[in-house]
């Protein structure tokens, strides 16, 4: 009945020059450690003049494992095997993309990449240093992890890392966004972490607002610190940060280790190279190791961080600030607002920080990175990024709606000037838990 | 300043352990078409006793190749270049994970092995054929494809489709659940789709019903008349369906063709196979290439579909019945429960389908599938399941859920009887826009 054709393998060659992925015995197995690379030594955490030494209680504050790495000199540090299980375990490698249906509609000459951490358990690039903090955490000796989260994405990474390496985790959440986002609640709650709206009963500090109100909308700055109580009262307990950090950066060069692999077997090397920065996470992880490249190797690369106009912490100033609100962290030498600064509700909310991660700020000093901030309103943003959606079909995130504006940006540049550039552009999540953001801004009701 | 330690890649072995996924070149070009393979020839539709004939009208509803699929006796079927483009696109070929982490908290010697057709731009398997049949209807000439959803995965999968194929997406979406799912109908919009609350006055058949009661709630049955029509009254359009047909389990056969690979290359051969079943199209299309090993090579597998106790068709009567509500479709021979049965509500609503596809229906018949359905309120699927969430990390679909609890009733059977047996199960989808359910049944508030 059946006719006799044999069953072949040989799909069309044309299609590997829409994506390409690794091998498993392809991936990087170490971190890139930029601070040996950067151009002058990165200033170090400072104490303020008056109050206690924030710095000498750094030991007392962060992973011993992690705390080595922020001020390690070396280039290249291996990635445990524990973490490299854990990594694969979370979807590594993420395909990285090139934008055929996007180049099309944008008739431009250009070659658009793009990297698809949104290919993540949690949605977003945040799981690359959550797994890493937990290993070590547990490593340690730690039964449990605290932390504070503000749009969520970073207390989404965390509950996910904590379940999958056993350990607990608790979460301070700024109580105006646990208040609506149920479904990131659930989810955290649903890989078995506790949850608590900050500012809460549960911490001294928490309580002592609590009482005055237990409808206090909270801030991220009183939420670290309920993590940070909590973790110190408890001496099977350590805290954990998301971003801004040497060594969160560090972990998160994973993303561009890999980009930078896939060029190869795609046979292209960017020109352009863009993601959406907040504190600096995604942004550090994409980026760092092509800046690496221009460092060491002398490749010409223009770099884009996608910001918002609420946020516009590369333009600020170039100065010793605190990373949090309340001033528990030593001081940074970062571009700033100013740690007081009030900045307006966006959906983008993980692009609402007041201060740049400090590599990223001293190679903005140098001269070495570009930036572009979109208005408030977030319109043009989004209407921007639709043409990705209608073309690629993948949901960003908000915030890697940003860097999806920016590549879409400058691929209209090289249509006016008829130049054949190669532009890479992280897209660090997907936007299936915030698409309510889309649905306000672009009136999808 | 640095060490000079080189940069090496040399992950830890035991990480393949956990995951594997195929190289480009290794993916399967061909669609497996079970009908040559089947035990005895599969029933055709048949026209109902009184009424013009639905068989002899299926030229003027179908795409012209997937008819020709629909009835094709060749056991392999070539996927075009386009569609192998697309499957690319869409995040193509899909890791095959072991669940090591749930392996050791259910203490079991069985070994689990999950598909992640979660790694998909809308969330579900439903692309597969929502791409193949979008890249027919354009080859074909058809500006505009239309169609009806319930839960939503479809209705977004052929929206998906439709935009990164260029074309034109209605979709008729049955106004009860059109209501609520905020965020899958902004999703579809952001694709470009144009949605319809079902009854809607587009058409004759929902003006009548919408005139009357602009709220009618509408059901299936209605929704697939709508669309229907609409494409009816448009030569440049044509209807699309999801489930159930011969051609849509083929084109989903790619999940099990690259599952067979995968466990090639993980030096293993799955004794269970099992995923949820509601019309049968992420069912057929993960097992059937396993069921043609059985058929052809003398494998020994054991086949369980995952239902829920409200939609349990594979415990009906084996006879010819209409694949809809209104009585559109040809009779076709299937387990079901009867094409006016009612059934209570479920989260999985995308496993509340009277009918089971005449494939699985007829490999069911003469024994080669077995079935388990789980109780309506659905506590305990969704806690059985939380146990994944907990240990892989990965949020499944309500329908996928009740997979995953299939394969861990079956790793507890196997520790109780020390069996060491190979469970395959397909996480068919995300639950990222889902979560209020779980949420609701498993009271995260």
């Amino acid at each position: 009945m059946a006719k006799n054709k044999a069953r072949t393998s040989s799909p069309r060659q044309e299609s590997k020059k829409t994506m390409v992925n690794l091998k498993f015995d392809e991936m990087p197995a170490q971190w890139y450690n930029i601070l040996p690379d950067l151009p002058e030594p990165l200033p170090p955490p400072r104490d303020p003049e008056g109050g206690p030494s924030r710095v000498q209680n750094l030991p007392n504050l962060m992973i011993g494992e992690c705390l080595q790495q922020e001020f390690s000199t070396e280039r290249w540090i291996d990635i445990p095997g524990g973490i490299m299980d854990l990594y694969v375990k979370a979807g590594r490698p993420r395909p990285l993309f090139r934008a055929t249906n996007l180049e099309k509609r944008l008739d431009t000459p250009a070659r658009l990449y793009y990297k698809s951490e949104f290919f993540s358990p949690t949605g977003s690039h945040k799981v690359n240093t959550a797994l890493a903090q937990c290993w070590y955490a547990k490593q340690q000796g730690f039964a449990r992890v605290t932390t504070e989260t503000g749009a969520g994405q970073w207390g989404t990474a965390l509950s996910y890392a904590a379940a999958v390496t056993g350990l607990k985790c608790t979460v301070f959440w700024v109580r105006s966004v646990y208040n609506w986002k149920k479904d990131r609640l659930s989810f955290m709650k649903l890989l078995g972490a506790e949850v608590y709206a900050s500012p809460s009963p549960m911490t001294e500090v928490g309580k002592a607002l609590y009482d005055k109100n237990p409808e206090h909308v909270g801030s991220l700055g009183i939420a670290i610190s309920e993590g940070l109580e909590d973790s110190q009262k408890d001496p099977k307990a350590t805290y954990c940060l998301g971003s801004v950090l040497n060594h969160v950066l560090m972990h998160q060069t994973i993303i561009g280790q890999e980009t930078q692999k896939q060029f190869e077997l795609f046979d292209d090397y960017p020109d352009i190279v863009i993601s959406c920065l907040g504190g600096g996470s995604n942004f550090g992880g994409f980026a760092l190791p092509f800046v690496g490249d221009v460092l060491k190797k002398g490749k010409k690369i223009k770099f884009i961080a996608a910001q918002s106009k609420v946020a516009p912490n590369l333009q600020g100033k170039y100065e010793y600030d605190f990373a949090d609100y309340a001033e528990i962290t030593p001081m940074l030498m970062m571009y700033t607002l100013g740690h007081k600064v009030d900045m307006e509700p966006i959906k983008a909310d993980g692009l609402r920080y007041h201060g740049c991660s400090p590599i990223i700020s001293l190679l903005r000093n140098k001269g070495y990175i570009d930036t572009v901030a979109y208005p408030g309103d977030e319109k043009y943003v989004f209407e921007t990024a639709k043409l990705f959606m209608e073309t690629e079909g993948w949901l960003p995130a908000p915030e890697s709606a940003y860097s999806v504006c920016a590549a879409i940006e400058e691929a209209i540049k090289c249509k006016e000037l008829g130049e054949k550039k190669t532009i890479a552009f992280n897209v660090s999540g997907h936007g299936f838990l915030d698409i309510h953001g889309y649905r306000s801004v672009l009136g999808l009701e």
